[in-house]
């Protein structure tokens, strides 16, 4: 029996508010087991890059990461916002630590191809991106692993880097070796019929539902590239699949949480 | 036989740098077996204060760190400079892991006691400080921890902390398990007569001469609490401590470098 692992990925609306990052954090902390937590970064880049006088650079409605960008990035994702939420998770005893790929080779990335756009360091993950020797390392000496969003190459570039695709990567990478759980925790509380209610959640998902979806507008922007690593995921070994909100996590035990990835 | 370890502080001289900073980290690979880094955060982080806006606030000649310092603090030293020099550790074949003192509860302080001046987020350590378990983990499995100078209390409230002073906590920490050299690298050669004349360099240091030479202001400024730290790790178990310049590194193997501290 493999043992179970819980992989939790957040995103802005709670790193941006203080009081929903607290009660997830100890909520966190209540998952029994091994476990990883993965997060985004929320506008504390957007605005520290504006104090500073950066402004966001992009090509063709894309947001580009150019140098002052990455720096902008690294400082607040792997420094600000990871070095505050491993400071609350050790403050109600979860022993974490806080990583980007780059700290014990834990995710190597290559530079995003240009086909039209070039993107500047944003990082692609590959098959075999994830460490996991390093990952179980932690895992098997009781620490939970806290990542940022930031990789590198290998050869001392840092990238800047989908943090819905390094939860499904790293969840597809352990899954040889544990019973992975991924939760996506996002504003809603899923994948929703109707965007504007929130009780016309679908509880369950599979892959040939989800183009006549797209088709219909009822799964749009940032939805779909989160609904393609969950399927990524599911159909790569991960054990259950869900998205929802994480005030909502309780539910989880009564399956009554967010939508259910089905393969 | 205890195994050996090699503990390296490295100041702003290096990090402000970009070529020294190369330069000392591909040595700094070389160096066989295990091994711990310790940086200290130049003036990166009083560029981005002074471009974001925020003043150094002083009291009676004293940086003080409130809360947007403790903010630049933890972003520049914890994210960017912490993550760059794992990148380029990474790429030059070392194993290295980016931590703060709350990543794994590795080092845990207490507020800076208010005696004339509050000195706001700025933590000291306690005999205690150092998590020992968790910094052998990471050196039996083949990890190099580099720590920045953040530190935690174990409450959730980050600390900027003198990095020297992290070193020689680490230093005096380790010295039941591992056989420790405590390397301090700054800007001059050592212990020098005359602070002008890099010629004039004291070889030796023993902690009756040190009182003597601060009186006649030959040991000055920052020198002095570097020196107290530097007693303190020989005094308490640490084998050997050297204080000297980064470039040097080389002359160590034939007892050429820097000045070294005497029990």
């Amino acid at each position: 029996m493999k043992d179970k692992l819980r992989i939790n990925k957040i995103g802005g609306n709670i790193i941006d508010s203080p009081p929903l990052l607290t009660k997830f954090l100890a909520d966190f902390n209540q998952v029994e087991g091994k476990k990883i937590l993965v997060h985004g970064g929320g506008k504390i880049a957007t605005d520290f890059a504006s104090q500073m006088g950066i402004e966001a650079k992009m090509v063709e409605g894309r947001r580009i990461t150019d140098d002052p960008t990455l720096d902008i990035v690294t400082m607040v994702y792997a420094g600000l916002i990871n070095k505050r939420i491993i400071a609350q998770l050790q403050a109600v005893g979860c022993n974490a630590i806080g990583l980007s790929g780059a700290d014990g080779n834990s995710i190597r990335a290559i530079k995003r191809p240009v086909q039209t756009i070039d993107y500047g360091w944003v990082g692609d993950l590959l098959n075999d991106s994830v460490n996991t020797d390093t990952l179980s390392t932690f895992l098997e000496n009781g620490l939970t692993p806290v990542f940022s969003a930031i990789t590198h190459d290998g050869n001392g570039q840092l990238f800047n880097t989908n943090a819905d695709t390094i939860a499904s990567c790293i969840a597809i990478a352990l899954s040889d070796s544990y019973s992975v759980s991924l939760l996506y925790c996002f504003e809603k509380k899923g994948v929703l019929k109707d965007i504007n209610d929130e009780q016309s959640l679908v509880h369950e998902i599979r892959e040939e539902d989800f183009i006549p979806l797209q088709e219909e507008g009822v799964v749009a922007g940032g939805m779909i590239p989160k609904l393609h690593n969950a399927f990524d995921a599911i159909n790569r070994g991960v054990k259950e699949v869900l998205i929802g909100q994480a005030s909502d996590l309780t539910l989880l035990d009564e399956n009554r949480f967010g939508t259910r990835i089905m393969k």
